[in-house]
């Protein structure tokens, strides 16, 4: 196999493209062993793999003898051609280009995680990365929540996409379906006039993360079954959502 | 007052080596009113003010009557100077030089949080302002761990390092000290021999939180009295550092 040793190249030009939200109609990237480890697991189609010749050989050992390097359309590049396609500093010598699955979300399940309007895509992927590990059935984006295909929200998720359903969808419709499936909204505030979590005795729920700085819209209180808040002892006037949403997720 | 334009102004050079850790030795930069305002009511001593001009008539209003511009060393500088001593994008138009205190730490109190090895600035800024919310006592920061002065930590704490008591210590002692004021040491892991947090009944304990790889060390797990765990019923192999913290913190 040749080595793909020019930033230029069509294939990589083309696949650098993912970087940016614009041109992720149909697939985005990920990077490192482990992600694509969990895309291969999860039956993911994917659509190509770029990888650094001295990676090669643990690419062959983790594919194993039932799918072939071709495959998986694999290409060899340089270091500098992987480093242009990365947006880590480390991407492990491997980037793979896996297709989007459009996501339908089964509202007959018990637990779900709202993100309405999270900014950083650090917190959007901790969240659901935490969603996962607390056994939530599925996380819907609101709003003006971060692109999921984003490569800081892939790496702060640690392949939890993998592992639960996630979709985007129009707010008013998600909140319908919620209360048409008699599923608790329970929106999170620092407001007065809301329950503490520790009294929160629901079992089927969707709760609603809002943003970082403005905390959730006004539509969200409205549609809200309860508006619940942690408690705080100290002195903090607040916590980052994504811890908020750790010690929520997993005490109720 | 005249306005300092030149990045290469002796106040501004010497002020700009403090976003540096080696030169961080007697004093450390805050950005923003927020902080600066955290730092006044503390009664931390600001060495100097740095401000643009648009902003002097909100600082004005801030410090009130009760100290002066000249009380304060404030300086007047362009946009781009300000953003010169700026670590973060939008410095909000102020920065300002803080006199680092040596802090004790009071080991007849109760909660202890203990950062060991955490290299994210960001996770330990998050977790010391999660502290700080739960009403913890006091944080104590050990081995490789991030710089508390460092301009990400300070961002993400946001101001918690005036509420409460912050030290660094040589690990062995710390835990001498927690020892002999029989203070449990609840060191958290993945392995298997330990406990649920669910299971922890202690009310005067330190929780040990270790590296965002490696997790904590052989050490912390030999001189814990408890070794904790956060049970996962989903599918993710591990959480954030900085979100199992926040859920420790605020269950036990």
């Amino acid at each position: 196999m040749e080595i793909i040793s020019s930033k230029d190249n069509k294939k990589v030009k083309e696949a650098r493209k993912l970087l940016t939200k614009k041109y992720r109609k149909n697939s985005y990237l990920i990077e490192g062993f482990h992600l694509l480890e969990e895309a291969l697991k999860a039956g993911h189609s994917i659509k190509q793999i770029f990888v650094e010749e001295n990676k090669l050989a643990k690419l062959t050992a983790m594919i194993g003898s039932e799918k072939s390097l071709t495959d998986l359309s694999v290409n060899l590049v340089s270091k500098d051609v992987l480093k242009s396609l990365a947006d880590s500093e480390s991407p492990q010598g491997l980037i793979a280009e896996v297709a989007i699955i459009e996501e339908v979300i089964d509202f007959s399940a018990s637990k779900f995680l709202l993100l309405e309007n999270v900014q950083d895509p650090g917190n959007v992927g901790t969240m659901i990365r935490t969603a996962d590990a607390a056994g939530f059935s599925a996380v819907i984006l609101l709003g003006e929540t971060a692109d999921l295909y984003s490569p800081k929200v892939m790496r702060s998720m640690q392949g939890s996409n993998f592992h639960l359903a996630i979709a985007r969808m129009n707010e008013e419709e998600c909140f319908a379906a919620l209360k048409q499936a008699k599923i608790s909204i329970l929106t999170t505030t620092l407001s007065a006039n809301s329950v503490s979590y520790k009294t929160v005795e629901e079992s089927s729920f969707a709760l609603v993360m809002g943003n970082e700085g403005a905390g959730v819209s006004d539509f969200a209180v409205e549609s809200a079954d309860k508006l619940v808040h942690i408690d705080m002892p100290g002195q903090a006037e607040s916590l980052n959502v994504a811890v908020a949403a750790g010690i929520l997720m997993f005490s109720l």
